[in-house]
């Protein structure tokens, strides 16, 4: 272990410079010092780190939310260091032992192999594939043998495992938990124990695991134990849920151009300094300045989220695409004239029956339009819009959401806000 | 399965037989009805039930505590079923995985081997060894592989485990558990799923362990789970704890004939009927007249004793060999002249420190000499003994207990009654 007196002015200089560069947007490093220290030694030795993130197999369809630890994965390999990719398939070839779950449905081998192709071709649009290892945990789990697995286990204890948050919950409520799901972290932890981590990454909810494998690399002996790097999550289009396929409030990396832009410029304003920070690679000094443009009213929030989606176009489509999403969505928009500023139209709750409202009441009720007969004309005649998707049905539904634009021909707009 | 009304009178009286015969002792069966199917279905089809025992491959000398459940054993296939003796060499070649333990020390493959011969020497003075099945439980536990381990601990609950005694106490006094632990019952419970096992028998502290096993039966879809048949622990020959090695107070079946003869004599009066009952093949008829002898008075407890003896060292030497231990206890007997009545001698517990006493000092206390002086005298002369061993050394530390008798010279008897 390298003092920080031992390194020449340079190699301060560098480990200074990578340590801010690393530092940026996370949540939490543990521990900081660790951390230091092996950027100190790695700077000192010419060795790389090496930098390790987990991937489900069942689930290969990356968004914009998962890009913020693959972002991180980028960094450090732009300062010369190694990420390893572990594709989880130990655990996904099992399934449920229970049985009881249909969503750990049990994946064959051809599912993880098709799943590990679909993640390699999305990964590589932001990881450099000449610094990128990829491993399937399922090659040394697979191998271990029952006396194995009891030493594996013998290097934790229950009260520690019922400490995570999940396990603390389930148990105090008297709901079960099953034998095998304490092997779970387990196995994570093991990953890093077989591949001699020296970081693991991933969200501030995977903190008890990627601990875990620090605590194991401890127990098997390795010294100088994994340091966890816990990146934000990130909300995602509602402004409110952590970004999920499941919620529906993501930007998947493999969709088309347009539709990444499109929602792109449905982020909520306040959200997008962080999904510039977690999932660009925008410098800091630049990121400083457009916090300070927006504070100040001389960068337009539009302007920038346009910037923004072209950004992530770019990234996932390249810059060819990138610039015709861009003219797309302005001939769109110009064509559609929404108004720059929109006046807001509040809508109390109490008109919402569970959260829905007819879209004829919905226009009355906002005063776009007088009577029933009124609104029920202009949606037949295909005049009504929601954030700009036409409504043709008398008889819609409508769960209307915070910010909704709500449009009746080329001049009438207000934006929705629920009281 | 076959009902009661499907046998034949002659079917239906083996079974009233084999019922009475087996459930004699038990401490509990669970559960009840489930084994007298178990012997309906054997007694209808010819086919032998499968009847299994544990053995704890790191401590093979079998002392008469043990013999409890070998007596059953040996019952069972006296009616025709079959006995699987399980050696536990796969815990044993594991160790304690996290180094801790001083106790559970790790056994090389010869430690095992070595130990199951000198079990299976003991053993078949009590079994039939046409009828007995010796298996390794590593020649299928070593043989799971993670996924399988992860299948078995799919088919419990994390808190069913913290049910189990020692469990419940650790956890709430905040003691460790290492996770490993949590397989032992496990893995005594997929010894029963691997062999098919109809009835395990043990002693009542293995009552969790052998249910496990019945659940574990059922979670692997053997519809007609094991019968657990729980047998009482006895105690030893300080009348209190249960008897074990580590206790001092046992009968070991390897003993030579003079010492299980004299040891069985210092069995507490109480205690005889238990041990006839539970660990010589002495009929039922036969047992319930010797209970009626000693309660009426007209079989004197000595001789009861004496044919406990004398079966015992038959049992585990012969015939030969349990008549000359009778003539030579009955010769030492009556060489010393031990009073049959001996006068009880109080001592209280405050004469004690740490439980001890000096033999001078006790000879004073209790009367038998008036100084201590002449207690010495006495000792140097070699006029003292307590149990009929003889103490020479005047500087001599004893620790009391209930029922030694202390003696000087041939005509001076008391029995120490602490209070």
């Amino acid at each position: 272990m390298v003092t920080w007196d031992q390194l020449t002015k340079e190699q301060q200089g560098e480990v200074d410079r990578q340590w801010h560069i690393v530092r940026r947007g996370t949540a939490q490093i543990v521990p900081e010092e660790a951390l230091k220290q092996k950027i100190m030694n790695a700077v000192h030795t010419g060795q790389p780190l090496k930098v390790k993130l987990g991937l489900d197999p069942s689930a290969p369809d990356i968004h914009i939310g998962h890009t913020v630890v693959l972002q991180k994965l980028r960094q450090f390999q732009e300062l010369g260091h190694e990420v390893q990719l572990i594709i989880g398939d130990f655990t996904g070839r099992i399934g449920d032992p229970t049985g009881k779950s249909e969503t750990r449905k049990q994946l064959t081998e051809e599912d993880v192999k098709r799943n590990a192709e679909t993640y390699q071709k999305q990964l590589y649009k932001i990881l450099e594939p000449g610094k990128t290892k990829f491993y399937y945990n399922s090659s040394w789990l697979g191998e271990l043998k029952f006396d194995d697995v009891l030493k594996l286990a013998g290097k934790v204890t229950v009260a520690r495992l019922l400490e995570r948050d999940d396990f603390a919950k389930r148990y105090a409520g008297n709901l079960p938990i099953h034998l095998h799901e304490f092997f779970y972290p387990l196995m994570q932890a093991y990953d890093s124990v077989s591949l001699h981590t020296d970081i693991e990454l991933g969200g501030t909810d995977q903190t008890f695991n990627i601990l875990m494998g620090r605590t194991l690399q401890g127990a098997y002996e390795m010294n100088d134990g994994q340091v966890a790097m816990l990146m934000p999550l990130l909300e995602g289009l509602d402004g409110v849920q952590k970004m999920s396929k499941s919620l529906g409030n993501y930007i998947g990396i493999d969709e088309s151009p347009n539709e990444i832009y499109g929602k792109t410029m449905s982020i909520p304003d306040n959200l997008m300094l962080k999904y510039f920070e977690l999932t660009t690679s925008i410098g800091n000094d630049e990121l400083r300045e457009l916090e300070q443009g927006l504070q100040a009213g001389t960068v337009h929030p539009r302007d920038a989220k346009m910037r923004l989606a072209k950004e992530y176009v770019r990234m996932f489509h390249g810059a060819g695409a990138a610039d015709e999403a861009e003219q797309h969505f302005i001939a769109v928009f110009q064509k559609r004239t929404l108004p720059d500023e929109i006046e807001a139209a509040l809508l109390q709750s109490e008109e919402l029956e569970d959260g829905a409202i007819s879209m004829v009441k919905l226009l009355v009720t906002l005063g776009l339009q007088v009577s029933n007969g009124e609104a029920r004309r202009s949606i037949e005649q295909g005049a009504v819009r929601i954030n700009e998707q036409k409504i043709t049905d008398i008889h819609a539904l409508i769960v209307p959401q915070n910010g909704d634009i709500v449009q009746i021909g080329k001049r009438k707009f207000v934006k929705l806000e629920l009281v």
